[in-house]
């Protein structure tokens, strides 16, 4: 029987692991994706972790994936194929007969899976999904590129896309990061006049080579006033990590403005119901985004030059790509790669 | 020099007052309106207290004003005449050169004015408005009736028919009193399906008469979590005055579900942001409504049989008025008459 | 082998007749509904001319169907089981992997089946459908009342809940018939001020028992500029039959009014680009329905009291129910029983 | 007294003359503005032969007037000051109290005016104009280059801004010239892929010049069916002048797109309703835009570098401007200067 390279984690808190294991077989409705690149998310923490309790150990984590369909199992529609390029994401496929799925709100499922936390993800030579987590990747991305476009990117883009701000808006991308490097090259490709803020002045240049057409200093004053005296933002799209950062920018939204959070905070928000009255404003939590989603954000990427920054690192070297995006070194995206 | 009796407020926090005072005369741009009701709203409160600077002292209250058109000052525009019926409430007239108002968004006027809280209010005979502050009031409505909805009535109405709920969907409208006994008719009259939500089950009954399907006792259990049970609400119209409180019902939202928040609360909302981001919802503002959006309440009012229910009480019994309000003693709205 | 009566077209154009079949198996993923009524509708002249090429003849026609699930064929999911009260419409099944299916817009997917015109449908005893074509029934709808909601029904919610209307604005609905008597009592369940437009005033009483809050009689005068100088719609539900009558309605939209176009009309609109441009209006196609929308709407006439007015005729008596109906003699949809 | 140059239609009809007039002075609520460029649209066309009854004559067209304020009338509010950049576009001024005015929807206002057309525009060495209808100009951007912004800018800026495509969606511009070469420059800025449509093949190296990432020559085949081959547009903004090449791209939309409307068509649209119902698609009007919509145009020229392609002469030739702009022999907007 054919193996496999993956590293996993044998138990909720346990060390990664290289280990040898059975190539999968795609059952119905499955593909086998040969993985060329798995980017490493602060979410594979969910998984190295064992936060939650859906997750079956040992588990092989990684949820950035991209790579070429390698056997399509039976009952695959769509028409994929073997050697088609695709990519897999966050979205690990729905159920389509519970309550969301039948009104077509996919990424809301139910059931919804995950790739790398409620089963067998990317950080291995091999991974098997279903179909409908499947996404197109176009040729001119290479796997390193894109993988990151699958969790990071799209999550981004399409919260961007989907918020209220209309071209020309001024729109915050609080926060120079893994997500917020990918949001500030979204923002400015669509049209928005881009205000990044981060802590101290050291990433000012690389936002405004990003596309930021202006920089706040998180430290150096109030910056929800600070985006107030410049007029206010339409949207102001949230990565910070703890809630206290997120809603203190809630000030430097427009009236009619949008704080859109898409990453989990580890303490809560805290929001004055006058804050959000007298300027109309919202709070918006914003989910990832289905496969199309993810095709739409890699076209994206192709038609406006949009390319992460990653780091690579070969697959064994998972641990430690690992530690270095957890430690916030990673500048910005870590990547493994298999060499397929 | 004609006269007219009036309520004040000396000073921040003194008592109210009954005096006679020379009656107004309109400037250029405004009109008098000859009171005969004039609600009682726990803003009130602000000039009472004195909270916002912007008041002057002595202070007469009064914002859910219904009356007559009694003159009409130069360079009035729009065919407002004496003997109109007209009903003024916290949109006291917008400044037509700011930002906000070179856009239309009258209600985010940075120079916006507030009868009895920036300018004398309707706790008298008589009120000077600017004519953009003016609503129509049909003949189908008393004055008593029409008084709480420029307030209350407005509030509820516009931020639920503003809201991203869709007739045959499910919304829940917290606590039953000034705001939620109006958001109930409302609600049920735009064919949501309704459900009340209030401490103990003493107000279930009447809840059930204003039109809700469903009653939640929030004293019986996790309110959020029996909202859920339901299925989920497609908006929340919170009228609590503890931030904890409409926090609490962000798990009972539906999948881009969205809570609405109307009133000030005296403590700040916690929000978790995976209670946000999972099913995509959000929390939002909203102001009250312009003099267009009051006209658009009462004739909602007139056509669907909408009626607040009210206690009355004549202008000069104002502070025995105040105090059953800020009691939360009155059933549910104190109007007060001047006989006029 | 069971047998069941079915009422048949034997090829374009040919005579409805009645035959013995065999009871039809469910495949995988599908589910055989034993029919107890299915609604005669104009979209049943489909199969009966043989308008659309992918229509099998002999065709059974009928896609408002309204019975109990029989049997469960093979991997069908969401926990449908026999004796389930079920509807099937027009939707009669996506394909879930064409472009629009897997973005969740499952009415407009590129292999949508249709009951009656892809595929046998409900003018008999019993038929086979994808489960995903299955709609709830509440216990409070008879068959019979329920039937007509899965198309005309759908069709009329669907659109006004979707449309941008909102509650207290005007709406226009034109046509007193299968779809019109519908659309007015929605309309009216809505919260909308509803304008009824058809032709003499030979239904005007009516259409005010249905909810009509107004009526136009459209011979006495040009409907477009009666409705204008009402104040104008914010939304015209237009259901009438021939382009020019529909787009006649344009100069009685408000300013940012659209006209809703939900039926097949037999000549073009004819729009000056104008009476577009100054109020900034438009025009929308509305689709009917997905089986989940199907569900909403049978929820929504439970909650609000909708009822369709129906004729019945035994199933036998397809021929004689059609010709009533293409003859517009229906008061206003004629029903098929099959006593079971 | 003061004189100054301008250019007017004598009578409906009329030549263009040069004539010298006095200096008009601002009255209440207005500002006169030193004209340094003025745009030849093809608007003008409106007042060169009268077409609409509110034109007085001998009239002054041009409403695309960028200059500096000269002289504050009384009354006028929002800090307008002498030596201040502005631009005056299509919207003249609002009323401030019609019923589109009241709920702040100043483009509908039905006492709107006109520069050019209602009141003496741009061709001129001043205008006198209500404040409102002042945009602020950026340093940025010449005279000359700012005053097609004010028209043909505003509209397609502003449509595509407000239409229901979204960044990444297919954007189709039908037409390239005055209007359609500023839309696939400001479609392609707001990160959409832009397909340029036209006859021949002459403007394709241009259209992707300016940003058009396809080309779809109309004479070499049915340009509606080439779009969908594509895949469809989201949107589709048409500038064609015959209503049948509008209606003509109806199937070139993707499901739920949008034809917009932006230009009187000479001829009606032809529209089956089944072209919008199978996709759900919709044909929307769209005005121009207001003076804070026209500053939002600016600003993202100025953001984007988006400008305009024009040929300028000087005020005395203004016949030879418009008989050229009106030959459609422009490349692409004719701009009179004054020389101040
Ligand atoms: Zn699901
Ligand atoms: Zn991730
Ligand atoms: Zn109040
Ligand atoms: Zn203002
Ligand atoms: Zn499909
Ligand atoms: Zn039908
Ligand atoms: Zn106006
Ligand atoms: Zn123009």
């Amino acid at each position: 029987m054919p193996t496999m390279r993956a590293v996993q984690v044998p138990r909720a808190g346990g060390d990664f692991e290289l280990v040898d294991r059975d190539l999968p077989t795609p059952g119905r409705g499955e593909v086998r994706v040969r993985v060329q690149a798995c980017g490493v998310c602060h979410s594979d923490m969910f998984a190295k972790e064992g936060v939650m309790p859906a997750t079956p150990f040992p588990i092989v984590p990684g949820h950035e994936i991209v790579g070429l369909v390698d056997e399509v199992g039976p009952d695959v529609l769509g028409g994929w194929d073997t050697g088609d390029r695709v990519g897999v994401g966050w979205f690990g496929g729905a159920c389509h007969h519970c309550g969301p799925c039948r009104r077509g709100d996919f990424i809301t499922c139910e059931n919804g899976r995950i790739p790398g936390v409620t089963f067998d993800g990317g950080y291995a030579d091999a991974v098997v999904v279903p179909a409908d987590a499947l996404a197109h990747v176009p040729d001119e991305l290479s796997a390193e590129e894109a993988a990151p476009l699958m969790c990071a990117g799209v999550t981004t883009y399409h919260a961007l896309r989907s918020s209220p701000a209309r071209p020309g808006d001024r729109v915050a991308v609080q926060g120079v990061g893994g997500l917020g490097h990918l949001g500030i090259q979204f923002a400015a490709r669509m049209g928005f006049e881009v205000v990044a803020v981060s802590r101290g002045r050291e990433k000012e240049d690389l936002a405004r080579e990003l596309g930021a057409h202006a920089y706040i200093d998180s430290e150096a004053g109030d910056p929800g006033q600070a985006l107030a005296e410049m007029g206010g933002a339409a949207v102001v799209l949230a990565t910070a990590t703890r809630g206290e950062a997120i809603s203190g920018l809630l000030p430097g939204l427009d009236r009619r403005g949008q704080l859109l959070v898409v990453g989990a905070a580890e303490t809560p928000l805290q929001v004055d119901a006058m804050s959000l009255i007298g300027p109309v404003a919202s709070i918006a939590g914003h989910a990832s985004g289905t496969s199309t989603d993810s095709e739409d954000t890699l076209r994206f990427a192709r038609l406006t030059d949009v390319r992460p920054m990653i780091e690579t690192m070969p697959l064994e070297r998972a641990g430690e790509a690992y530690d270095r995006m957890m430690a916030n070194d990673a500048r910005f995206r870590m990547v493994l790669t298999t060499g397929q």
